[in-house]
């Protein structure tokens, strides 16, 4: 993969969760698909570390929608389990952002993931650019170059 | 439960359906949280064999809510099992409808469920009055009485 | 509903919960059904409380399934929204437990529910009584009489 | 991606589904994590379709798990939509097969994915050779080379 920032090499933003029945399946692990939920918690709550939430019930015109997911499971994960999602940005592009992210138990990976995350208007489904609030936060926060 | 209607005894809407991972837990039998999911898509399958599909997308102001739920379980539903999930209006209000709904596999009965539906407005989610072309359409494919 | 204990007042456990994407639909509020999930955690997380987690993956011959659940649904949550879950048992029988539940924001009460859990072997469905251990737990903790 | 069998243009399956307000999210579209449960299900059905189900619930210490997902989103579906989810083999391994597939709405392509899936143990969830048995129905149904 190309960068537009080659040298994005933010800080981690960590979640952790717990598992509950609700994300298992009948194989006795949890269902391979809830990996993506737990990877957007995190990416949710990086946001909401910033203060960037309630953007889907405002007037504004944009929300994020997922363009391309990319999910790699190394091992199992269990009911009871105390996970935790990570999310790091590794790309921001005018439109779109990617993160690289994981769901680790006890320091060992059992999933890692790349997503990348597009922003459309609310109307139409159309490509925007980011909002300009949100590209600050980043560069306050994080340093992320605009 | 009083009815507005006492002898609504209308014909049982059935709808096929096969489980599948997705819908199972680590207990090894459908997760039973799930069971309203198949409910509910054997209500909304009796709208469409009436042709009333599509309103969530249109711009009538009107939407369906659950406003309570009451489902009992008798025996599990499994991986890879043929269900049959079916709808029966029970009570026909202006602004609600009841449904007495079960869940059966090769005729043996799995979960019941009565679940009260409201209609509301999208707009501020106030309780309207039902959509008279629906109710239309329940006289003349049910002959329930408005 | 006639309890085999009438005076069973005991406290209340809350759980604290986030609404994300995940849980919500088109409608744009949280999907119903998924307010059932958000009990179970609660429950789940009661029984943690008193360090009776991780059951389902032991070798000990029980789990619990739910028997009954009635809903009722008092106002919708909303993407972002900060949630209490909560959960106090009402009846504790020799092999089932009655909760009540609520989800409530800020105080106000979105949600109340009913469930009943049925302790059964892991093997064979069949009913069978809550393990001693967790009898012991709920007099302890909470001074629930056997 | 190198396949290990440079030729394989196997007939793809194809499986109708229809989307009900539990897939979509307050976005008001399909929530983009269950186009892997509907990719998941036009497998289990090519499965089904030689005759090859219920295995997880057999004596047999197989059990399928997905070892990589990729997906790419080009358009969104909408409640009550009529979709067509498709899979077709595109590498078959000793212990895992990766699978192309893609969900479409009259035609036209919503979106691509490539799902690698692996044969574990139950017991222990230990990497092993696909059951001959499914081999045999792969070259038997679909000329696929052992």
């Amino acid at each position: 993969m190309k960068s537009a920032h080659a040298s994005l090499h933010f800080r981690e933003f960590q979640w952790p969760l717990r598992v509950y029945i609700e994300d298992t399946d009948a194989g006795g692990i949890v269902y391979y698909v809830n990996y993506l939920k737990f990877m957007e918690r995190a990416r949710t709550e990086f946001l909401r570390s910033m203060d960037f939430d309630h953007y889907l019930r405002s007037e504004e015109d944009f929300m994020f929608v997922v363009a391309e997911a990319q999910v790699s499971y190394r091992k199992p994960a269990l009911m009871d389990d105390s996970l935790l999602a990570t999310a790091r940005i590794i790309e921001l592009g005018r439109a779109s952002m990617r993160f690289a992210q994981s769901i680790t138990r006890d320091g060992s990976t059992l999933a890692t993931g790349e997503i990348k995350v597009a922003c459309v208007s609310k109307s139409g489904m159309k490509p925007r650019a980011i909002p300009a609030r949100l590209v600050s936060l980043f560069q306050h926060h994080y340093g992320i170059p605009a």
